[in-house]
């Protein structure tokens, strides 16, 4: 299959990622490096993640009372994917990575999404929650909690949603209270040397010298679906938890303000960093049984309800991270992140229902062409993958994996911008990134769903079975659209505050890149027609934002927010496929492809997928602009008791 | 919820349905005994069938080796509603039925999708075979195979596809021999009063007085796909069979010409119309394990391969039904009846994941008002159907879910006027129809399906749960796009077949009454607008028409025959929701239904879903009729090697 030929296009051909080689971070590297990682990766995952894929779907985790019972294979996969040394290949050396740029890891990372998500989701929260820590702990805590993380010995989480609150993070409930006194072991937490030690500004709980110095806190409260939060792999869990600390009345600050961030783990840690053999208190409530992505463990997590009491108290030792009432910003390292490891992986599950249909287009014979007198009976029947339709059903999958792996790499070759490249690179990268991430985790989420619908329509009936991958890739998918920001919420974020943040500049930082797109492709045969159609979609989503905040009442701007989001999201993908197509053109003419065993076919197809894209979906974008710009209140104006 | 109160908007507000009782067939019957049906089924689906609905997802059919194993509490159900005269209900009193128009016929049948597809597939597959023997049958076998049917003590299937033809049924192997010799028995079967002793104007088999007179065929082949194809429940299944006799030459007929169809009973039916405890050489092959819809049992079913021999002899016993080479033509009697079952189908699964999220927003409370000030957290939370991104995912599966089902409704009433309407309505009524037909299949099957993500969305994370029924819905629901041939065919039905025939007969008819309507709506406020979008789609839609066909060439007219259906059937349901929105200004002006328990709330809901298809769903097909009238070639002339 093409997978791995075209991340390579993308890398090479269209994002140069050989160039990040000239930077003083990743000068150990070269493309030889890169290949090295790619392959192994490869390798890894379709020998360890692909053939348990479906293993893990037909035994979902199951809780026993005592243990969570995952199948025996997943520790084993995912020991080995920590063992190459994957979780924390684009890290420092002296955290035990290997400064791989992000681009190229993320590019590592698509075979495990395409092999298994399931398993995949482990690595990628673990890694997500190392990073964090990394960017927000103490040394000591980047040593005990994020090291062991990126070295595959210990598994990270997200903890966020509660029962009663899942988008709606300000109404969170979990409560972080200064460990003082009660446990009865006479401990000077002021000591411990996992919790903060300096003062900070403006923390009120924090007065130095005094009684309420401390280093750490007890936790009480219930966290909803937190994927991965309890399972015997590993050395430990290490749970990241957003919860209130109680101000000077006692009673939690209102809003997400009041929100901080906590290292909770699973099995106590002492204060050499040895993880001891003592559970904190955080205790399995439930499992999560759901359609699909049955094979990541999804959990509710009682924190502190005693079940593990440490020092004969209940309550779990958190430990803050960052400073306080900035949890959920330092929770967005994480988030965003996250959000584009959820559209990768959505992506990528639409990679393999297109790998699984496209091998079947060509081998299942049904049907024949109609000759100029009809169908002629007595001949062969086709392969199917020469009926019109199911081309149609392929280049829309493809369109939609590719074009979403291009974003996914885009992204992360911005993360890099941001870490190392120049002041001004970074500046730019940084906007585009914020005002990318809810495209690269909305977009792939719908319509990498959509293309695994496309694959089962092309299996037919068998597609509907159990016997074929496609229906538990379709299954798997649907959580994208929900978890890590829903649908709803990308659309808020892009519409109510990406798009007009420091007065649009990040749009006007994308709006540009885009212009330098079309003016390359206005030079380039058979795609200025196609620069001509961005240019104007562009126009369009510059104007319908003007027009959604021209009454200046959010409500009104923001009544559309979700249908401005696929337009938008459909905008960048014409620009993705418009620069694809210029990479192809670019490749074709120095013909370098025609040596490899893919062929000329292959840059071909490049061009087929634009072609297919600026016909068959850019168009959809009026539609959706229509209500966004004339602030369509239809929906808005309607009652509960209309329904 | 408001499903029953909709029926009767539809039926009486929209449809007139109490006119039907002043037809001669109806004459018994009026508005009291049609709601005495409905109440009955409203009754039963919901004792009967909603409780079963998760049970027969989890505990799918199983085959022990002997026999095929459903939950007890499936031939409970069944029974119930066999018992209750509702699978003949339209039919002839003579054959046990009441005369009941199929319109009311179809909206009894709405409340067991919505309770429970699963178990609805088989009266509504054993409803269509009957109706089937009783189109193309001898009065004998009528009365013998059709009529046990109807009175729910017997099932029905239709055996179609095979593994190696789908889609592409020209390819059928099953063979049908006479059963001349061989037998072992000595019976005459001329004499079988089970076939067809009639001499048949062109069937060469057929030699009055000669010693191939016979009355009955072996069947051999494998069947795939079959719906309810084995189990214990009834006295027998009554197998409809595609199968080719052979010709003179030995060798089948090529193409669909060379087609017939048989009735194969599961137990051998003697002489006298009883049924025996023989087995017919109809053996199960394999079970079918499905992402969804698994209440159906699914199988492979082996005709005539020895295992059980009638008179010693590998072959089963099947009866020709209807002409020689006049199978397919007599099978689509009983495949658009299960086209307009699926849409209908299709439809009640949107319908049902629509009241659950409807009753989740109700309850749910998440997240606050954007006030002047922004969120004031001290706020409790509101319910989620305040939010305005919440109304929108509400009222998408309302205008879809109660569009769909007056499509239903529409489609079952043209059956009536078919049947019993003037001989211009009769005529009118097939030619819409035919026209309609893969509309009503495939409209609901995409646009439902999107329904039930919606509704899934609306749930978050609990949605993505198997503790609610939606993802169980959405599972169902794909198979709706699939099975009685797939949207790919619905197209090419449409727009190679429905549009062009009898010189765009049927599409004039349509273009008549939906200018009707938009006349209509010319002179009422509020709707002249949405009178206006709808004639500028309906006359898009016929020049577009005419551009596809404009080269004459099937490649290219057919080449996006998709998205023209997907256009088509846009434009229907805006021409559907006009209508009803002119109904509910109607009802307002009557003001009687400010007296139902729904209260005013309930007219005005339809105005808003109209308002929502106008704004939101009715733009969308700009974007597909583009690729049909420019006969776009992007997926025509991809090649294998591009993907």
């Amino acid at each position: 299959m093409t997978h791995r030929a075209t991340i390579d296009f993308l890398l090479h051909d269209w994002l140069h990622a050989d160039a990040l080689c000239d930077r003083e971070r990743h000068t150990d590297h070269s493309r030889e490096t890169f290949d090295a990682v790619l392959d192994l990766s490869e390798k890894l995952a379709n020998e360890q993640f692909a053939p348990l894929n479906r293993l893990i779907d037909i035994h979902e985790p199951e809780f026993d009372g005592v243990a969570v019972k995952l199948p025996a294979e997943t520790p084993v996969a995912l020991k080995a994917f920590g063992e190459a040394g994957l979780v924390g290949a684009s890290k420092d050396v002296e955290l035990g990575g290997m400064q791989l740029p992000t681009v190229v890891e993320i590019a590592s990372m698509s075979f495990f999404y395409k092999a298994s998500v399931g398993l995949a989701a482990y690595p990628m929260l673990t890694r997500g929650n190392a990073n964090t820590i990394v960017a927000h702990g103490t040394p000591t805590q980047i040593e005990t909690f994020a090291k062991p993380g990126l070295e595959g010995r210990t598994f990270g989480t997200m903890c966020l949603s509660e029962p009663q609150a899942g988008s709606s993070l300000s109404d969170i409930n979990t409560r972080a209270v200064p460990d003082v006194n009660g446990d009865g072991s006479g401990t000077d937490w002021a000591q411990d040397p996992l919790g903060q030690r300096y003062r900070l500004k403006g923390n009120k709980m924090w007065i130095s010298g005094g009684e309420h110095e401390m280093g750490r806190y007890r936790l009480k409260g219930n966290k909803m679906w937190i994927s991965g939060g309890e399972h015997e792999m590993g050395e430990n869990i290490v749970h990241l938890v957003l919860a209130k600390i109680p101000g000077e009345d006692g009673k939690p600050v209102p809003g997400v303000k009041g929100i901080s961030l906590f290292i909770v783990p699973r099995k106590l840690v002492k204060a050499d960093g040895s993880i001891s053999d003592q559970r904190n208190d955080v205790a399995l409530a439930g499992l999560n049984h759901k359609l699909g992505y049955r094979g990541t463990v999804n959990t509710l997590l009682n924190f502190g309800e005693g079940k593990f009491p440490v020092n004969g108290q209940p309550g779990a030792v958190g430990y803050l991270i960052g400073k306080q009432g900035e949890g959920l910003k330092c929770m967005f390292t994480l988030m965003n992140e996250a959000r584009i490891g959820v559209g990768l992986g959505a992506t990528m599950l639409g990679y393999a229902g297109y790998e699984a249909s496209l091998n079947y287009a060509k081998e299942r014979p049904q049907g024949r062409h109609m000759g100029a007198g009809g169908k002629d009976h007595s001949a062969p029947q086709i392969p199917i993958i020469e009926h019109t339709d199911v081309k149609r059903m392929l280049l829309m999958q493809k369109a939609v994996v590719e074009g979403g792996l291009a974003l996914g790499l885009l992204c992360s070759q911005l993360v890099d911008d941001e870490l190392t490249g120049s002041s001004e690179q970074g500046e730019n990268a940084r906007l585009l990134l914020e005002l990318l991430t809810p495209i690269a985790k909305s977009w792939p989420s719908e319509w990498a769903q959509e293309a695994n619908s496309q694959a089962i329509q092309i299996l037919g009936g068998y597609g509907y079975t159990r016997d074929f991958p496609v229906e538990q890739y379709w299954r798997d998918n649907r959580l994208n659209m929900i978890h890590e920001g829903t649908h709803g919420i990308q659309g808020l974020d892009l519409l109510g505050r990406k798009v007009v943040m420091n007065g649009g500049k990040a749009l006007s930082v994308l709006a540009e890149r885009i212009s330098q797109t079309i003016q390359k492709a206005g030079h380039v045969p058979g795609l200025a027609e196609h620069g001509t159609a961005l240019a104007q979609a562009l126009q369009k989503v510059g104007a319908t934002t003007k027009a959604a905040w021209s009454t200046g009442v959010p409500e009104e701007a923001l009544a559309n927010a979700t249908p401005y989001l696929q337009a938008f999201g459909h905008t960048v993908l014409a620009w993705i496929w418009l620069e694809l197509a210029l990479a192809a053109k670019a490749a074709q003419a120095e013909g370098e492809w025609d040596q490899r065993p893919e062929g000329p076919g292959f840059l071909q197809g490049k061009l087929a997928a634009a072609d297919y894209f600026f016909a068959y979906e850019l168009p959809k974008i009026d539609a959706w602009l229509g209500v966004v710009s004339r602030r369509d209140l239809t929906c808005a104006k309607a009652q509960a008791d209309w329904f």
